[in-house]
């Protein structure tokens, strides 16, 4: 089952400065060869479901390893039996919606 | 890895009545023998961090087979590697401090 | 328009224990007398739109008014213009589910 | 107080295809004079607080006028009193880390 997620993790009681933990995450998801994009507010990925979900629990075990004692990750993701849909369909199917409008 | 997880699961393009579909979930969970409690925007559960998320692909696949072409899920989740904490643990501690103030 | 919303307030750089906040958002909440219900990932809570998101905003401004530098949160919220419905409705409309299967 | 907002609006009862929505969701922005950034799960925005949330309530509002009678809506936010931060800096800061790793 393929899944297209965005998800932000978020590290507590590691101080105030999260990009090094994120820029982590991004190595996590380069090597596991995930199609990956960073956002502003988390990163999206795409793939079968049972390898994102790796990936983001590697994520947890690489950040407590690196001393972050408690961390809180958000995660939306979405599945479809219908047809398939990658992430840079989702983009164009509402950028052709505003460019006929 | 232990995990604490909250999740909602948005079946669309299945009507507006979603409670069918979160029974299933709740049904799913039952099965899976996982301690959850539900709320009224999601279903709190803890567990071990592979067991939850095989719990919630079970829940998309489910869905998908009942007919429910696309589902939307958000899930938040925590883990702690400083120590233990169970669902019941933090709903006490907020009590707790509330309690004192 | 009436919302009912789920959201979690993650402090960040305030160190490893967050009940005492949320301790604080739960009385914001009952200061503001918007019905709550506190859950093991986040506090429920309905009402007028402008008024639970008024709450929220006082949230953030008491928290980092306690010196907390950085705060992400997450909110999930549902409105509906078919029919009213209210938190306990929900969680009503799917026990009523179970018991039926 | 300024905000950092990531938020994915998902249409319930009005069909699968949900694209036209969110195109709606572009142009309030738009015309609200919000920066933002559509990506494959959402759109970021930033700004004031008030006039975030005005935007995503007329959101709201604007969809159940089309006849959209469900409407469940995520929101990732973020405040800090510490420092001034865009959402450019946030997308820099990480690739300055993935640079010099």
């Amino acid at each position: 089952m393929k899944v297209i997620v965005d998800f932000t993790v978020v590290p507590v009681g590691a101080g105030i400065s999260l990009s090094p933990y994120v820029a982590e995450v991004e190595r996590i998801l380069q090597r596991a060869g995930l199609h990956h994009v960073l956002h502003a507010n988390g990163t999206n990925v795409e793939g079968e479901w049972d390898d994102v979900m790796a990936a983001i629990r590697a994520c947890h075990e690489a950040l407590h390893a690196q001393g972050v004692p408690r961390i809180h990750t958000d995660i939306k993701l979405g599945t479809r039996s219908d047809r398939a849909q990658s992430m840079a369909d989702k983009v164009e199917s509402v950028k052709a919606k505003l460019a006929t409008s």
